[in-house]
């Protein structure tokens, strides 16, 4: 998994039908001192976040085995939040 | 999922039959701020875009999931579309 | 999927059972205007192309759900040719 | 597989569920010379490992077909640890 | 498929019971000319291989389709052996 911070959430697609009920975060990735980098990605809650958290990502099929996230066509969940970041 | 423009249609390509049903676009990476980055891909319409629409990619096993993607042997597809981008 | 150019074809391989089969083309990445980069990948040619073709690759999972790949232990396909590269 | 380098322990995680019996660590790659890199990734530990500890890493579905790490959805495992770095 | 060298053998690792029986190489990659770039992945042989061989290397779900690498939690294995590299 990846480190990200929640930036903004997505809020005006045009979804189809599997990607309504979801919310959608972007997320960009941080190194790991938690500092923002460039690259990002539009990402599927299972958690429930906030802007600024700090949260794991993961990618490709295996962000689509939780029960929220199972039906989308996605390639990208939001999995834990990072209560404290002292690693 | 990365966000994405559309900046053409690829239309005359030799396809092999699950191929032949669907709209293939190209479609332009972008940085969270929409401006294009170099980074493209082809991908299948699934929900009927326009030229300079904004939109959400998934790739991987993820993007076989939409009812018009599932015969395809495709790595992308087009998922949504961002009407208003204010993120 | 990404676009690419057919550059060779990868001759003397010892293969194993399941590759026997298939021709192996050595395929150069393009960028969207069609000219070749560095990065490049050895595929399968299921559609049945010649040297400097340029052509649809499909990687992971999804390369391989075509009749010719599908037994091969793979992860990327040749699935189409564009015939006219005026995107 | 890719080298890495344990460098600490994610332990301050709002988990859901399937994650929660999984020790997760922040696994720093390294070149082929054992000299760090800037990418990380965060993995679930499948062997029991400590700090500063040279291990292999699988990433994508292969993650998850440890007994260890299947019920997780994630896309990261440490599933070796290399004892005598002379390779 | 991408295309490498094999520069050493993995011999010294904890490995746990998927992973015993399999030989694990270290692998550069290479650019299409063959000459070694930065790059590197460990990957299973399942054709049975010599140091400063030239081989394809499969990574992801595709890398486990082998008979040999099928019970490995891996994702990358070298399915094939380079002869003549004059592509």
């Amino acid at each position: 998994m990846e480190i990200g911070k929640v930036v903004g959430r997505v809020v005006s697609v045009s979804k189809i039908k599997e990607l309504r009920p979801v919310k959608l975060f972007l997320v960009q990735f941080t190194d790991h001192e938690f500092k923002v980098k460039d690259d990002f990605v539009v990402a599927i809650d299972t958690i429930g976040v906030g802007e600024d958290d700090l949260v794991l990502i993961t990618q490709g099929s295996g962000s689509r085995l939780t029960k929220i996230s199972k039906p989308a066509h996605s390639d990208a969940s939001i999995v834990a939040r990072i209560d404290n970041p002292d690693i």
